[in-house]
């Protein structure tokens, strides 16, 4: 169903191989997701956004399952089906209670509803807000 | 340059007037911003919106800032050029430092790029994922 | 600003000049738009645009005004600014009242909300509704 | 499938038993669709979401249908499968026809175009469409 | 699961039935897909649709395969499933090899994390890029 | 009017001057635009996105005219006012003709039509497509 052929950690080769082993000793030993098997097919794409991935979901000045959070809240605007199940289940894996979840839905469908208003009214933005 | 008439504090009556004396108890004084302006010509959205926003923007199992975050990344993702200036004016004010400010758009990268690869792919979602 | 140089209607020829004549007099006498100044650019867009538009914008089964509020909900949703001012407009002039307007932006929020949610919870399709 | 577990009628207790109650005696004895039951998790976003849709989507200065035809044209442009297909249905049980239906689509399909093109030239706004 | 029925080419009649040989014939002797057939619910809808691409898919100052190209970055971006398909498989059968779809794939990736970057930014369109 | 202060060239310092001595000197001696200026308020950002821009810009499979096209129509898509100034001036410069900016905005628009009829129809893949 993919338009792809998704490439299996059994025949992955070379620095595909390498990656595969990285994603799943970084991620405590789970199997490597459908989204890096379609990335295999072009080694130079799946090593930036593995390397890059790694790097800008580490823990730093936001902790890890605030980054989720905001990776779950772009994926439901971009309409992402993929996206959405796999950071939730991530998201949950690493400490997203049903109360933080609650709150993060209500926080993306109260900021679709303004975002929509706004661009209605094309308000100019005032000058409190401009640095 | 907006679609409809803005209107101002001093001309607000009832409803409008008593909405608009909350918002700025309950911004700490701040001015009544142009968004609540433009809502003010149909007083059952200003109420609505106001009394939902008040309620879910207030801190619950996610603080106030992470909240404020995840209402940008919806707002950046629908391209809504007032809600991106308004809520990072406010995610300032509530404490957003400029290291929080770059993880967030990095995340709001790269969540970007990989709902985009998802979607090119048309992937199916991993059976480890489903609940 | 634009990414084209606009066309005025003085400068027009041909195939341009006749659809501006006819742009001109189908919306009883107005000026031509910058969207017509743009589009003369490539004549069979242009050509290929305002034919289409004339015919979908006309009444029948929906009325006029009825189209232009789906139009703007389109746009809105789209983020696209010249669209929403020129629909808003044109609604105007067709007869939208801003009692319209107020319950077509509520409508625009309330579904925006609601896509989003439903795009969180990828919830499957309730079998009722298919056909 | 959908990242939250669903709460069946039977299942549902205080405040939720309520509103599940006031959606099928609202909807003339309708089941409780999939997204009530998703919301059903959080019973405060239920209840606000609830009680906001029934009181926007009331006949009022605009028609049932018209306003479902709006709401339809929202959940197109953002792409969200469930709610094209509930509205669908539910505009169809209120009274679109197969001809209102065709008319809605060229309307979003001419404006889905033009706001491409609209964006992609980059024009400015008329200053005859600002208020 | 469509929200109409789709119009099988036995079924064809008039205006539908010479749409339906037309596009098998354009298209070197393929069977009619799924968007005609439910296009075909409304002929000027079908007609309108069907002139107009077999217009601006021809080879011009653009070769076929660079308009499968950008189809497919468009279809991507808008989450069209249908259109993700469809056009892989068409840009597949016009010549695009798996190099040329890997460095579409990482253009898209590339270009919808800019944009979320500069809209996230708000930043002014340098004075060098306006004509 | 960004929402973040912009490092000019005579300020940067370190990595960020090295990068900006890279992105001139690639550029063949271009100011620096001011993107480069906004992301350089988080070094490894900008770091991140000038070398792998670099590395997906440069010709290939696809030459470089195609993949500005490419970059254009999803900026297009995501309503991204600065990338599609900067990447139709950066087409330009590259070769894009009039001709091709002509037929690159017909595909853009014939593609945003046809995937919100796809969307609105909600039909299913054709098994022709599947691979």
């Amino acid at each position: 169903m993919a338009t792809v052929k998704l490439i299996e950690p059994e025949n992955a080769k070379g620095r595909v191989k390498e990656i595969f082993e990285d994603i799943t000793k970084t991620r405590g030993g789970d199997k490597v997701n459908n989204i890096w098997k379609a990335l295999a097919n072009d080694p130079d794409l799946l090593d930036a956004t593995w390397n890059r991935i790694k790097q800008v979901m580490a823990p730093g000045a936001l902790d890890s399952v605030t980054k989720e959070l905001i990776y779950i809240a772009v994926s439901v605007v971009n309409g992402c089906e993929y996206c959405v199940h796999s950071h939730t289940a991530v998201a949950r894996k690493k400490g997203m209670t049903e109360e933080m979840r609650s709150e993060l839905l209500s926080v993306i469908a109260m900021a679709s509803q303004t975002n929509a208003l706004a661009n209605a009214y094309q308000i100019e933005v005032d000058d409190s807000f401009k640095k």
